[in-house]
Formats: structure tokens, sequence, C-alpha cells
């Protein structure tokens, strides 16, 4: 009934991050974490040069080090890529996860013109609607809708709770989800006899490959043609994605962060936490917003901004530090008007 | 196995549209897509004025333009309201929506007491609860959630994977979801005996008719009484509504905003995207909000707000401008009191 | 094939809130009404002292009073706390909240290995996966998906859509959901070869006792060891807790706050609306912070703050409120100056 404890030797972990052991290979090693908080069956590592002090008090069993480490007491396991290496075991340490086995379990609801690769698997509860493919090694879990006419790349992953709308494609190795929204209408209304009325959204949404959409996050379907994220990019938790967004390649986009219609973002964006971008403007490649950050116009390529209005970052954060100072410095302006208007009448008498 | 592409003739299009032919009546049109981008078997449209001049060079095999239409190479097709005829014109190209048939599907599990229009469709793996009423013509998707003695109105669609919850009442004609919540337990508490206590929601939530919820956007029952949405409202995704908030007719929320607890919106609001608005204050009628505004008192009908805290839109604006320039400010400021400190004493001595 | 309703007379009501009538304790009470809105048969409330006034207009059937209540013309309740006899007054007019009943409903798919308690309920097309254990009397609503190697505790409650993932624990009288995602992969990546390379997240989540997590919120998995959530804590919709965050005890965190990874949260932590909290910082206890702030430093024990970047709250909005004089401001520092340079240039001659 308990679940089945991994665990492997130093000696075994250095091999398979092609490491090489200073200290004992034969201890036994069970779960990865931190220096401060590391015990003597667990592995640790050092990525932030700051922390190499640590190295002497920390309690680790051993510690992941790159080939230029300061002196340590402990068993260390010397890399050529600390961050890639600690992946790699992070990985042997991590449980499947929850994946429904290969094949389509009984209770799913699939239409009889689904093309479903024999590699695939679909989970409990799982509803496909007409000529929706799915293709080689793509894993479908439990509770995910997926409407008519979707493509579903080799290799990816929809998690469970997620609704994916007609007509979407979604290339390879990508993760979507769980309870994501991909392809539902846009937001778009026009105003014509006293109310607001509803803009067919004929388009879809076309996702490239090696993309990551997070958990209750929403990507619209456009208005016509399709809403569009280029391959390998990353999108976090709760992130609104806007009708005829165009999103370049491998942007980072961190939680709660809303793009609006029609905004265009090119290669290699990445915005913090909760900001917001205007509808129809263009973030140039390379730009970093800061979290909390609200773009309300086009940024040229490479830029860094801040603030609301989004700007220089710079110059945004270093002005936004002196805002609590605002009451002092209009006060002192109001005495320096009156001390000079003190001057000007009796220099002129 | 493959989808059926729809196509029209521009004739049939502009018969369906109430426009008039100018040009080639026969050629056959496969999609709707912008000026800039549309082939000659699409059709693209002149909605913004300032683009006149793209009708000179664009590709299009034909282009909805307005009765007084600048000169143009292609085949037009000429209406009093551009918007209007492209939305017809969008529905026509827009697939039926993945939407379950009539009938209720054999996987949904439905309580005997629910009473369900027999023109009304219940979608895969849905689940409906004690003495629910769907009326006639109304769509539950797959995977959707329904709590005891709900009411959903004639001609609305809830959309997969949304949950309602007991006693909420869904007017005639609104979309809602996907992955939405309606009803959900307000958030509130009272500290006493060293801890938060839950305060339960007795309340509800009532939908107008003609109201769009979007996906992933949760509305919180009342404490007592409904949290209200009124007619033809329309809210987009990742909103949050509070508890015993109370919005009137007509209003449009735009995505990640959120209202706090008992706030009131007056009828014909529209609030831009990740506005916030606290809790017990009213918002006057055709009150316009600008994105990311922070809303902390009363705002009076008709006002254009901004900022943080929000208020009139045109000095916030010009004034946060300035913000990146404070710190100059500041140095210009203390420079002219060292400066006047010293003709001061100059002029004492 | 209607709702039964709900009915007591005041003298049953104080009964059970433990009050004192003056006036009609047979009266019949139907529901509970604010005092402006209430009638007849409705039941409202004295909470805020300066609504005394309203006792003498209210047209409601009788009210709860505090004990040194002033003089009204109708019928009262009158007891030591007031907000406690609402709350267990409003318990007994909500309705069951759609609650799956006890036992395992025909359409879940459980897992073999799952151990589920005999007075646990589990509802229509749950999932279940391999090893999960179901404490007494704790509620599976319908449509959740539960990962391998999950302990629900005794008497939680898990809201109809929620998603959790492997291995996480959550505690005793939880409420999670509707449509809340716990556990899912952080967002972590490392750039190499040219591209964001995901980081395996062999953590979990670690939710206290008495803890809620509002409709569509999410808290991710670490990157190892457990994302931790304090006893009591109360967390509302669309909240987004990122990987490795570790929240104390008593925390209040309003809808749309996003906290970043690894940043802790001391005990009693009170943060509104749409606030976000940097990775890696620590929020000191007892901290308050008004909506709409971002924090991106540490904060410490038992400051208030707000503002982008947060600081001491009372000094930010005082500041905040002259942005929108910035400009005039600005303009009277440029007038100075000339007229500063006007006397420099008279008194140098």
């Amino acid at each position: 009934m308990t679940e089945k404890k991994v665990q492997f030797t130093v000696q075994e972990l250095a091999q398979h991050i092609g490491g090489a052991v200073e200290g004992n290979g034969d201890l036994v090693i069970k779960a990865v974490a931190s220096l401060e908080s590391a015990g003597k069956d667990e592995l640790s590592f050092l990525l932030d040069p700051r922390r190499c002090n640590e190295l002497k008090t920390t309690q680790a069993g051993a510690v992941i080090v790159p080939k230029d480490h300061p002196p340590a007491q402990t068993t260390l396991i010397c890399v050529d890529d600390v961050q890639a290496a600690l992946s790699k075991v992070l990985e042997l340490y991590s449980p499947a996860d929850d994946l429904p086995a290969v094949g389509i379990h009984p209770s799913a609801v699939i239409s009889d013109d689904a093309d479903i690769a024999p590699t695939a698997a679909i989970g409990a509860n799982v509803v496909i609607h007409n000529r929706v493919k799915i293709e080689s090694s793509a894993i479908i879990c439990d509770n995910v809708t997926i409407g008519s006419d979707v493509i579903i790349g080799a290799e990816t992953i929809i998690y469970p709770g997620t609704v994916i709308f007609r007509r979407c494609k979604i290339g390879r190795d990508c993760r979507i989800g769980p309870n994501a929204v991909i392809g539902s209408v846009g937001f778009g209304y026009y105003f014509s006899d006293g109310k607001h009325n509803r803009i067919p959204h004929a388009g879809w949404v076309e996702i490239g490959d090696e993309v990551d959409i997070g958990a209750n996050s929403c990507v619209d379907r456009a208005k016509f043609g399709p809403t569009r994220i280029g391959d390998g990019t990353k999108i976090d938790n709760l992130v609104q994605i806007a009708h005829n967004v165009q999103i370049g390649k491998g942007c980072i986009i961190v939680a709660q962060t809303g793009i609006a219609g029609s905004a265009k973002l090119k290669d290699g964006v990445m915005l913090g936490g909760q900001v917001g971008i205007r509808d129809n403007i263009v973030i140039g490649s390379a730009v970093q917003a800061a979290a909390c950050s609200c773009i309300a116009q086009d940024v040229p390529d490479g830029a860094i901004v801040a603030g609301i209005p989004a700007t220089d970052a710079v110059k945004w954060i270093r002005g936004a530090k002196i805002i609590p100072e605002l009451d002092k410095l209009r006060t002192k302006v109001r005495q320096l008007e009156k001390r000079l208007g003190e001057i000007e009448s009796s220099t002129n008498h």
C-alpha cells in the first residue's frame, strides 16, 4: 500500500550525471535538499557561488559542485554544469506523474472518427470530439475535454481538467494545464441596438513545439486565423492570452500576466508576474518586463522596462522609490516658493 | 475523417449580409483575413478608416467596405455597417462549437428530479444535482457540475468544466465558462478564539439574460441574498467577483479584474484588464476605468479613471509619466533650496 | 420538485445562538437580510455601531443586537457576539452544499489500493489514483482528480473539478477548490543549448489543518521537499502560490494575489487582493499589505505596507495621491528655477 521509496548511491548518481566522486561513493541518497536543510542521506548542490561557505557547515551526505569548487568536508560530485546535473537528479527522484497508461481508459468518451496513435494514453473520463488527432506517445490525462478537429502533437501531455476547443493545433512535447483552457471564444463585442453584440470567433489557437502552459491559464481563439504561441515558449499559471495574440519563440511569461487582443511578442521576451500588455502593441525581441508592469505602448527590441505605464526600468524604479516622499517634496517646493516671493518683494522695493 | 471546409461565393455572402457587390460575385471565399494577410480566396474588411490606403494594395479576393468607400482595385461588398456585416460573415465561417447534441449523453449523471427541457442538450460526464431546471434549448457541455436547485435559462450555454453551485439562477442566452465557477462560497471569516472562523454563505448568484462569463472566472455566492450580475453584462476570463457584489446592466469587465465584496457597479460600467475594486464602494453608471487601475473609493457617474489609487484618468496618466523623472526633480529642488539659502544669507547680511 | 424552505421562530433562533429575545418570540423568520432590505419575515443584525440609527427604521422582523444596544421598535435577539451569532444563523439557512453522500459514487474511477474511510464521500466522475488515503468524513466532490500517494485529512472537502497531484498532503477540515490545482509542476527552467529546459519538480505540497483554498487557485509543488501552507491559513480565489513557497499559520490571502518561488510568509500575514510578492523574500509575521501592492524586498514583522514597490503604507498612500499633481509640481519647480535665476543675475550685477 505504500509508495516505493527511490534511492541511489552517490556513485550511481555520479555516473548518471557524468560527475566525479570525491569521497564516499557508497553512501545511499534518498532525496534532494538545500544546503542548510539537507541531512546525512540527502544530496544537495552548490548553484550560487555566494553560498560557498555553506559547504563547510552543511549536513548533506553529498553535494553536487562545479569543478572549480572550494574545499569541503563532505562527499562531493564534481560536474561541468551543476544546474543540468541537478535537473537530471531531480528527475530520478520524481515519481511518474499519475499519468494514464498507454491505451484508452474504458470510461473515456471518444468519437468514432478520432485518430488516436496506439502509443498514446487517454485517461479516465476524457471526452474527445470528432476528427481529433492524438499523435504518438501523447498523454491526455483524466477529465480533459477536447473539441473537434484538434491536433495534439507527439509526446505532449494535457494535464487533468484542461479544455481544448475545436480546430486548435498543439505541437510536439508540450505540457498544457491542468484546468487550462485553450481556444475558448475571444472577448469581442460591438455596441449596436443599445447592447453589446457578440462577435463570432471563427479562428483557432496554434501552439508550437515544446510549449508549456500552466494551471488555469487561458488562450483565446482568434476572430479569424490563429492565436499563435511559438516553439519553446513557457507560460506559467493563471495567465490570460487574448484573441489574435502572436507570441514568438522562447518567451517566458510568469504567472497572472495578461496579454490583450492582437498584441505581438517577438522572440525571447521575458515577462515577470502580473504584467499587463495593451491590445495591438508590439513587444520587441528579448524585451524584459519587471513584475507588475503595465505596458501601454510598443517596446523596442532588447529594452528592459518596468512601471505603470512601463518605461525604462532603471529610471522607473528609481523614480517610484521617491513616491513616498512626494508629500515632503511638495511642501518643500511650497516653502521655496514662499521664500522666493519674500526675496522678490524685498528686492523689488 | 477531415473537417468539411466551408466556402461561399461573394454573391452569397453579399446576400447574407445585405450588401451590394462591386466586382466579381462568382469568386469563391474560403476564409476571413486582415487586409495585409488576406489571399485571393479570402475576404477582408475595412473597419478603420485610417487603413483606406490598404484597399489599393490588399491581395484579398474581396473586401467588405462602407458605402462611402474610397476607390479600390479588388471586388467589394458595400454595406451600411461593416462591423455587423463582418460578424455575420464570421458566424458563417465558425464551425459549431463542439456542442453536445440535443438530449442527454448516456455518461451524464442526472438527479431523478431534475427538470430538463426536451430541447436541451446535456454533454458527456455532466453531473446534475437535485431539482435543477434546464430550460429550452440550453446546452450543458461536457464535464460540467451543477448543484441542486439551479436554474439555467433558455438557449444558455455552459461550457466544459464549469461548476455551478446550489440555488444559482442563470438567465436566458448566457455563455458561462469553460472552467468557470459560479456560486462558490465567499471569502468571509471572523477572528475569534485565536483563529479565522468561516462565515457560512447562505446566499446564491443571480445572473441576468445575455450575460457572458469567461474561462476560469469566479463569481462567489453572497452571505445572504444574491450576488447579482445584470442583463447584457460581459465578463472576460480569470475575473473575480466576490460575495454580495451587485453589477448592473450592460457592463464590460476585461480579464483578470477583481471586484471585492459588496461593491456595486451601476449600468454600463467598463473596466479594463487587471482592475481592482475595493469592497463596499459604488462605481457610477458608465464609468470607465483604465487597465491596471486600483479603485479604492466611490466613483461618480460617467467618470473616466486610472491609476493607483484610481483618480481622473487624464491627470493620473500625465502625472505617472513624470515618475521616472522624480529623481531629477528632487535633485533640482535641493539645488534650488541651496541656491535660495545662499541668496538669503547674502541679502540678510 | 421544489426546494424545502427553511424557517424558524425568533425564539428557536435565540435558543440556537444563546441570545435573549426582546419582543415577539413567535415570529417566523424565513431568511437573513441587511437592515435596509430586510422584510417582516426576515432577520437582520447590527454589526457596525455606526448603523444604530437604522434600528429605528428597519422593516426587519427581528434584529440580532449586542447587549448594550440602543432602543429599537422591532423584536430583538440580544447576544454577546453578534458576528458569531450571525454565523450560526447563516448556517441554519444554508442548504447542504450539493455534497455527495457517504460512500463511493458508482461512476467514480478508484484505484484498487486506495484507502478510503467508510465515512468518506466520493462524488460522481471522481478519479483517484494509486495508494491515495481519504480519511474519515472527508468529502471528494464531483469531477475531482487525485494523484497517487495523496493524503486527504478527515472532514476536509475537495470541491468539484479540483486537481490534486501526487504525494500532496492535505490536513484536517480544509476546503479546497472548486477547480483549484494543488501540486502541479512549478515554473522552473534553465537556459542551455539555446532553449529553456524544464527542471523536474520532485517535491510536493503540504497543507495544514483548517486551510481554505478558493476557486481556480493554484499551489505548485516544490523542486524538492514541500511547498507548505500552515494551519488555519485562508486563501481566496485565483491566487498563485509558486514552487517552494512557505506560508505560516493563520494567514489571509485575498483573491488574485501571486507569491513567487521560495518566498516565505511568517504567521498571521494578511495580503489584500492582487498583491504580488517577489521570489525568495521573507514577509514578517502579522505583516499587512494593501491590495495591489507589489512587494519586492523583505518586510519586517508587523509592518503595514502598500505600493509599487511596497513600502510604509501611510507614506506611500499619501505620496501616491500626489502623482496626479506631478505635472503642476514640475512646472512650479521650473518657474522657481527661472525666478531664482533672475534674482541671481540681478544680485550678481
